[in-house]
Formats: C-alpha cells, sequence, structure tokens
C-alpha cells in the first residue's frame, strides 16, 4: 500500500493505492457518515459495487445510483438526477458521497457534492489508470453541448482510495488512455522516468510497476496544483497536449477516441512543434516509437481539417484570443506556455499530420 | 457615499453604498472586462435596466438576460437557462456577471458565476433592503420543490454595488421583509440600535437613516462570515428567527409572505423562548409593538399547524437529528444554540399562536 498526502487550498487530503482497498472502505475512512451515497456507471456497477459495499458497515443508511456508462452523462440531466437522489435519500451535511468510477463519475459525483448543501464530503474511487490524473487536483464539473467542462467548481475529496486490482479489468484502449496522462507527468519530470514509460510495451505490462506510475504521476500532479490550484499560472502546464486532445476529441466526436490517446498525440504535437519554435531537444523517435508499439491511433488524423482544429482550440482555451496559448517543453521536465498565432498553428498542424500519417503509412 | 471591505476565505471586496451608484458603475469597477453580462428579472429590469447598462462604456460586449420575477426563479431550470446565455455570449474566464436585483437574483446568478467555467467574477447590485443581507457572506444558491437553497456553492463577489435609490421604489411588504434582517442585526449588535430600529415606522423612514442601517446590518453579516464563512460555529447566529421562518414561508406556500417578514416573526417566537428556557430580559413588548405598527402579517399565524411546522423545521436545519437546534437569546448582542426537543417545541408554538393571535384580535 502507497500513501500521499496532498494539500488543496481547503483542507489535507490522501490519496491511499493499493490492492484489494475496495473491499476496506470502512477502515480507511476518516471519520465515520451517517449516509453514504455511491455513485458509480453501468460498466463499473456489475463489477465492484457490490465488493464496496459488503466492505462498508452500516447498509441501512448506505445507497447508490447507476448513471450509463460514457462521457455522455456528465450532463446537466443527469447532474439533476443525482441531486434528486441525494434529496430522496435525505443526505445531509454530514454525509459522504463517492465516486466509484473513472473521470467522469469522480468529475459528475464531485460536482455534486461541492453543490449539493453548498457542499458535503466527497471520496473518489477511481478505477482507471486515467483517472489518477483527475482525481487529484479538484477539478469537478459537467459537459455543456457546446464544449467539456463548462460547468463546474474547484471541489477537493476527502479522500481518494485507488484500488490498484480494478485496473485489471480495463480494455486496452483504456490502458493506452491511461497511460497518456502519465507519459505526460513523465515528460513534466524527469528524463529516467521518461525513458522507463517509453519503454513500456502495455502488453506485458507489470501491475506493480504501474502502482508506481500511478503514485509518480499523482505526485507530479500534486506537486503543481498545491502551487496553483485555481490554474492562474504553473497548473496551465499540466495541459500539455490537451488542447489538440480536446479539439480531436470533439472534432471526432466523443466516444471515438478515449481522452488518454487524444492527449498522447496531443503531446506528440506538442513536442514537434517544441522542436520548430523552441529548438528544443526532446525524445521524439522514442516517443513515435512507443505510440507505435502500443497501438495508440494515430490514423484517426488522417482525414481532419486544420483549420476547423485551431477554430476548436480557441473556444477550448476558455480565454478568446487571437493567439492560442500552447503548453511546449524546452526539454523535459522544463515545460512553457508559449502564445502561437492561429496561422502558424494552422500550418504547424497540416506539416505533422502528413508527417505522422507517412509514418503510420510506411510500416 | 459609504465603503467598507470585506475579508472572504478567496479574496477581499468591496461594499459600496450611495444614491446614483447605478448609473456609474464603469467607474466603481474593480478591474475592465472584456464581456459583461447582467442577470436580473422582470420587475428590476423595467425600473433600471437601462440606467446601468448606459453607465457601462462598451455596448459591444454587454449583454443581458431577465428571469421572471419570484423566487420560482432559482430553479434547476432557470439556471441552466442563464448557462446556455453564458455559453451564447461566449463569456469567458476573464468576463464578469452582474446580478442586479434582490436576494432571488444575486442567488441566482451567483450560483451561475460560481459554476461557469468553474468560476468568473460576480457583481452584486441589490435593489432592496433583504438583499444588504444576502448579498454579503457568500452564500449562492438555488431551490429544489423539497426546499430553499438545497442546491448551491460558497462564492464571493469582486463587489456590492449598492445604489440606495432603488429603494425608493419598494412596495411596503418589501420594506418589512429588508427590515426583517435588519432588526437581527441589531439583536446581535447592540440595545442602542435596537432602540433606533424599534422606533422606526416605515411610513416616515428617512433615506439616510436606511443607508445608515443597511451599512451597520452589513458590518454585522461581516464581521461575523469573516470569521466563519462555512457555518461551523458563530455564523449560525444569523439564523436567528430563520428556523421558524423558513417553515413558514414553505407551510404557506412562497409568496404568501416575504422572507423578511417571515424572519420578522420567527424572531418574536425566539425572543420568547428565549425568556421561558434561558430567562432572558429583552425587549419583546417593544418588539411587539413594532410589528404591529409597521404592519407585518403576525395574523397568518391562525391557521398554522404547530406540529407540522415542527416536522418542517426538521428537515430544514439541513442535519438531521431528533433536537432541533434553535438560535436564541441570552440578551440583546448575546446569541446562543440551544437544541430543543421537539415536543417542548411543538408546545412552545401553541402557546406562541395564541398569544400573537390575541395580541393581534385585542385592538
Amino acid at each position: 500500500m502507497k500513501q500521499l498526502t496532498i494539500q488543496s487550498s481547503s483542507h489535507a487530503y490522501d490519496v491511499i493505492i493499493g490492492a484489494g482497498l475496495r473491499k476496506k472502505l470502512s477502515q480507511k475512512l476518516g471519520k465515520s457518515y451517517k449516509k453514504i451515497l455511491i455513485v458509480t456507471d453501468s460498466k463499473v456497477s456489475s463489477l465492484y459495487l457490490e465488493d464496496v459495499k459488503a466492505g462498508l458497515p452500516d447498509h441501512e443508511n448506505l445507497s447508490h445510483v447507476i448513471v450509463p456508462a460514457g462521457e455522455a452523462s456528465k450532463s446537466m440531466e443527469q447532474y439533476s438526477r443525482l441531486l434528486d437522489k441525494c434529496i430522496e435519500e435525505q443526505l445531509d451535511r454530514s454525509s459522504l458521497i463517492v465516486g466509484l468510477g473513472g473521470g467522469m463519475v469522480g468529475d459528475l459525483a464531485g460536482f455534486v457534492a461541492s453543490t449539493y448543501l453548498r457542499g458535503v464530503d466527497f471520496l473518489q474511487m477511481p478505477t482507471t489508470i486515467l483517472a489518477h490524473d483527475s482525481s487529484v487536483g479538484g477539478k469537478v464539473a459537467i459537459n455543456h453541448e457546446q464544449g467539456k467542462n463548462l460547468i463546474g467548481s474547484f471541489y477537493s475529496p476527502v479522500q481518494v482510495i485507488y484500488d490498484t486490482d480494478t485496473l485489471r479489468t480495463l480494455p486496452d484502449s483504456e490502458v493506452r488512455s491511461g497511460y497518456g496522462e502519465v507519459v505526460k507527468h513523465a515528460l513534466l519530470s524527469d528524463m529516467d522516468w521518461v525513458k522507463e514509460v517509453l519503454s513500456e510495451d502495455f502488453s506485458e505490462l507489470s501491475y506493480s510497476q504501474l502502482g508506481d506510475h500511478l503514485l509518480a504521476g499523482i505526485k507530479v500532479k500534486a506537486s503543481i496544483v498545491e502551487e496553483d490550484e485555481k490554474e492562474h499560472g504553473v497548473r496551465r502546464h499540466l495541459n500539455l497536449g490537451h488542447t489538440l486532445a480536446h479539439a480531436l476529441e470533439s472534432d471526432l466526436g466523443y466516444g471515438e477516441i478515449t481522452h488518454g490517446e487524444a492527449v498522447a498525440i496531443g503531446i506528440f504535437f506538442a513536442m514537434k512543434v517544441s522542436e520548430k519554435v523552441l529548438e528544443s531537444t526532446l525524445p521524439v523517435d522514442a516517443y513515435s516509437a512507443w505510440l507505435k508499439t502500443n497501438e495508440y491511433p494515430v490514423e484517426k488524423l488522417s482525414n481532419l481539417n486544420p483549420e476547423r482544429l485551431v477554430n476548436r482550440m480557441k473556444w477550448d482555451k476558455k480565454t478568446i484570443e487571437d493567439r492560442i496559448h500552447f503548453v511546449l517543453l524546452k526539454g523535459v521536465g522544463s515545460p512553457a506556455v508559449v502564445p502561437i498565432p492561429e496561422d502558424d498553428l494552422v500550418n504547424h498542424l497540416k506539416e505533422f499530420i502528413e508527417e505522422v500519417i507517412q509514418i503510420d503509412e510506411r510500416d
């Protein structure tokens, strides 16, 4: 079992990582709760909901609600439905909401917890690799049809309890997705760790090593959000790869590519642009080979329109300006936010798409 | 012009009180904003919206949205509609939302501002006496059909700009409503101020004195919320009169009695119970006479069922317990939170209703 304490602007909370923790929730809870509501999704519920319930003592005051699996549940409709459920179960200010699932469940349940009775305790139980990123840092949100995460709060959990056993049931695309954020945290950190991640072939993944990577990723994220929770400064570095990723996700249509797969491709783009704009020296070839080995879906770039992608990026940044602020790398462990004029960005993207597709077709 | 700085957990903000301020907003803004959205209601818009817009410079990036007047607009439906409007107007993180109106508008617009893009700047322009209370302290919320303010945030404005001219158009019931919170702040403060308020006949109200009362009320509220923003301790004292008030409002049906009228009656009850339970010496007769002079609608108590009111109080407290925690007065300026068993409370209420109706019928 591994443990880490994170300081948010309002309180400190522990992240606990280990095998089998889902069955021992009552031992791990920081205090006793009169009522507990578990929020989960239709996929995770069939796998782990009963284990989690069995690991909690007082069944009388324990309830659950299941939302459909998939990003579409981060909606105003499900948000409103979950609030109705909180009221129906008469959760009060000394109640707990548990988010059992991936990033979608965490974001949705966290937003409910942040606004029900102006805030009740929220416990994250991530069940994906990707959620090592979203479960830490206090960003919770739902989507609007015009864009992702447009409605939300900054609201930190009281605990994050991460059962690594739940990662064994992840499909390949979800492992790739999770490692999109792991490799980002490595690139924001140091070369030794980058080398270690880029040597990974996911088909031979060791779950003990995965636990180490999750902890290391959470440490990187935690140190950044502790310094800048509200994203006025260094937290923007965590957007490495995300500006293109969000544009890819919305342009391809949600569900066509996982978030972390899109991030991994977005990072590849950011590395290429860094070489051109900042003359950085980066492990681009090793990165390209890693994408290939692990079957990241770079071929999905082939039919995309660079101008349209750049238009999507403008709205995504939540700040409307003529130049788009991009996170680039001066080197491994050395990010920089660089404003790039729209036209330049379109050209960079055209070149990138051509190069990547050539590499992909060559083999 | 009067000014006061309030320290919230996240930032300090100014409250500015004066005649005609609604026409000079651009002079008062703390910084420049690329886009401004004014949220107001159907009553206030016809009186003051054009003045406020004329006092702002860049009409191109200025928009407004009008919700129906009345508590019913603090709904999930209007919340969702306002978020759509924010997106339609492409408000970004450097935009401002202005709440122009009474407590309903402030609570609704504030909740939108607190959750749009995880929080944008919010400026309160209260147009009622009552809103001197709600515009300070950072509580924003919408209602659920099961209860008031069940969905919301703690989110402080960047400024409160209070044009006392807008109070001249208030109907009598709204003046009574506002003074329900003013007299509460006086009772939590000192006897001199209590005497001053209880000598007021609203039909002869001086607007300069009213400005002083608003400032004094805001000072009381500010000093309490600065000490305890999240209501773990002394902030509960601000609930003086509110436990019965919320029960009255929901039992009579929203719109049948204004919030502050219900608070004034709730305070009368709390004073009576304080005399019995704590043997306090309080200006109960002067208070009773003041309610009478200013036509507070105490007769509405006559057909109410004490048991049903107590049941409503239990849910209102947002903490389900066997005993209801009531704010009582050991004396003027000396509140105390006292747990009262349900049965006792029912008996106190029975006696109170009988007494009050007798007083009312006697004259």
